[in-house]
């Protein structure tokens, strides 16, 4: 690989060379006061956990090496400017949103779009437009929103003030960004990108085309989900001027500590540097290692089918469609035996893979061999009921964020539930993605739906979900 | 030191141990897949940089080794519920105004609070009541606010949600907390604590009492500042019913990436370890170090003053005082040598120490005698300009957050922003405290102020200060 310069993971490790007396924050100072049971696994770490001192600037307000390390990361990926996130796309998403939409003010997005942008918009005092995506025969999801969704949308809702969309989505789909941003610069507003699964889009021609590329003004990437970055490192890339910059500086800083951890911005740098040195030869080390594993997981036919990858597919995604077991049991079996999945759904299990060869084929080979004949053995007891919910192609909400900011709430249980307005989201996690959004009226359905994936496994951020949720006081039918 | 157990810190050091393939996020694979430079670095935290998969729990929905994590620490700080934050104080700030304030809503906080509680209000749309602090002739600063401002706030605007105060201040200066709890709580509100600088006044008596201690519902900790935790990783802590901690926790998922780091979370972990495991043995070792600290910087007498610790005051701050160099040289003149200290105002400079002695004295004396000489041969050339503004004792704005997000703003030079309403804070960094409000009206004093500080080398982080500032369009006198 090219070594690529990263000058903030430099001057991380050139401050430490001084043996510097810290009369500073961390309380850690570089690592000498800590656990000891814990110091072996730390302290290089600790070593670069510094702050706003000296040469190592400060994100807020950029203008020695840690913008330098962003102006790099801007000429990498071609946006007019980058900034580091230490907070997750989530911070992204929410700065994003924020500084598009004041109260009361439109803004188009998916509906299966990605808490923290629901979030954005409920802090924003914010009008969601939903669109409903298309549920995909072929891999049986909801994915992406139709070109058509996004036009009708905007000349139902001329006053909106951006359209903002998850590219790709979780299972690593994309699809044809660029002609749906035409549609919305034509309109003369921002295409803002949750491509929080797509930062490697960047890195050449093997993967599905880049946001940036495709036209977006704004792209919010986790650069910690797949390329070598530390958990919560994120980039946000600005291209262009249908957005207001300022703005979102400004809300960078309000929904960020104002001590980002430096080890958290040294990974994006690094991260940086690692895809612009990633060439010829890594591409061909991982596309064979991709081939290698897909024949390990493809070998198991008569027990899950490994989904193809089409012409908009990420390459990095596996995934593995089960009919006899649930998708969540089969990834407790391929758990059990140390193969671990990103996120299980009622009928699919997603793998995701670094951009480096991680592990060696054979062992996954004896691992999967156990857990096939462990299925093998197992009999059917998932009963999977099928709960498809139809959502209007677009819709809005019955009342404004600002309205339900000053409405009282209560917890009921789901049999009086039913024809009230929700007052909390109800998100089965991962993937994270609302299925009753707070504002909505909950109908049969959703809670049908709900208590069948209670049934199947999966995980909520509320809790007690089982007891009912939270709704709005004389709001109900 | 006794040794106390750190679940999440194990439940990660195990999760590792089974060789795991990891099919999921973060890219890096437990750091097998990371730019080869930087490895050595990373490569024992990034064993450690999990996610939301079998046994390692999740933090927006604890009910495993996160939950007993938290549990530790809540038992340990004595509140009813203790959050682990990742996102620093900034995150708990936040959580805590936008759960006690809806839009139009007022609370009561001080001047000088930091940045995240504004930011908060704005986010929150909520209108604050401003209690001006004192200034102290002896240490030369603004502190902390007096019980009868708290009072008569209290009085003048019986419809506030709650009062925020900062405790201790930036130097470890405390005060008499528990007399102004009892008062908020006489007038039924609850008492919200910035505690960003004071967490381990949970250690003993030796410290100042902590906010908990003295009554606060909530309370917020960087344990990065002053214990060993990652630079940001924070507490939360609430006690008692007064705050609703259902809102807590919804606004704690808002504000926090929904892919916490758990090296993070983890230090958290460990530095509730470090402070249970801290004892009597720790405690001497730790006040003998303090004392031959303060010899050396006590012993150049000529050059500085350093301030004597007052009853209310935390022995792990120390503060020199300058006369015939600004802070900001001394400042320069230390860090020159590799003594670096937190922060430097025009006349002060704030130096922190860690729990445990974390350098040689000798070495340290070496550093200052280097500085000693330098400063006896440096002429004075900082023309100190003193610029003392004097804010009224309860001071509320002009206009609402609600009516300032609706409200165009232009950029505007110096010259003619005297008269205008502010459209942002004029904050100089550290400690990040705003001299002018967003929402405030610009006097020739604060434009004076201003100028002082850029003088003297304060840095700010608003961009091109030098050249003006946003005020909103039509509202100047
Ligand atoms: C589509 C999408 N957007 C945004 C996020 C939030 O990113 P982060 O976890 O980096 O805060 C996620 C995380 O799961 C996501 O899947
Ligand atoms: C008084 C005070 N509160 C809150 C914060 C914010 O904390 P953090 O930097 O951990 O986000 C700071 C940080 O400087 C602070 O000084």
């Amino acid at each position: 690989m090219t070594y690529s310069r990263a000058p903030l993971y430099e001057a991380l490790s050139e401050n430490i060379k001084g043996d510097p007396i810290s009369f500073h924050v961390p309380g850690h100072k570089y690592g000498k006061v800590f656990s000891n049971n814990a110091k072996s696994s730390f302290h290089s770490i600790l070593e670069l956990d510094g702050t706003e001192i000296g040469r190592l600037d400060d994100l807020h307000a950029p203008e020695g090496v840690i913008k330098e390390s962003q102006d790099l990361a801007s000429s990498y990926f071609e946006s007019d400017e980058t900034f580091f996130l230490v907070n997750g796309s989530t911070a992204g998403n929410l700065a994003m949103v924020l500084s598009v939409c004041k109260p009361g003010e439109k803004i188009i997005i998916q509906r299966n779009c990605h808490k923290s942008v629901m979030n954005g918009i409920e802090l924003a005092g914010a009008r969601p437009i939903f669109l409903s995506p298309l549920y995909e025969e072929e891999t049986k999801r909801y994915s992406k929103v139709s070109r058509d969704s996004v036009k009708r949308a905007l000349e139902e809702h001329p006053d909106s003030k951006g359209v903002l969309l998850t590219y790709p989505d979780y299972f690593g789909r994309a699809y044809e960004l660029n002609e749906i941003a035409d549609l919305v610069h034509a309109h003369k507003l921002p295409l803002l990108i949750d491509e929080a699964h797509g930062v490697h889009f960047h890195l050449d021609g093997s993967f599905p085309t880049s946001a940036m590329a495709a036209g977006a003004d704004v792209v919010v990437q986790s650069a910690h989900k797949m390329a070598p970055a530390m958990t919560m490192a994120s980039y946000l890339h600005v291209k262009g001027d249908r957005v207001n910059i300022n703005l979102i500086r400004h809300y960078l800083q309000v929904v960020q500590s104002s001590s980002p951890s430096y080890p958290l911005m040294a990974s994006l740098d690094l991260a940086r540097a690692f895809m612009e040195g990633w060439g010829e030869a890594e591409r061909l080390t991982l596309f064979s290692f991709i081939e290698e594993v897909r024949k390990a997981f493809g070998s198991f036919t008569s027990t899950w089918r490994l989904l193809p990858i089409g012409k908009y597919d990420d390459p990095l995604k596996l995934t593995l469609e089960v009919d006899e077991v649930s998708g969540f049991e089969l990834s407790r079996f391929l758990e059990e035996v140390q193969v671990v999945p990103e996120l299980a759904t009622s009928h699919q299990v997603l793998l995701i893979l670094g951009l480096e060869p991680s592990f060696d084929r054979k062992e996954l080979e004896r691992r999967l061999d156990s857990v096939d004949s462990r299925l093998k053995n197992t009999s059917n007891n998932a009963t999977i009921r099928e709960v498809n919910i139809s959502f209007p192609e677009i819709q809005t909400l019955e009342m404004g964020y600002a309205d339900m900011q000053r409405m009282k709430d209560v917890q009921m249980g789901w049999s009086q539930a039913v024809g009230c307005i929700a007052a909390e989201a109800i998100i089965p996690y991962p993937p994270g993605i609302p299925l009753l959004m707070k504002g909505e009226r909950i109908s049969k359905i959703h809670y049908e739906h709900v208590l069948s994936l209670i049934d199947q496994g999966a995980r909520f951020q509320n809790v007690n979900i089982e007891q009912g949720l939270r709704v709005f006081k004389g709001e109900c039918l």
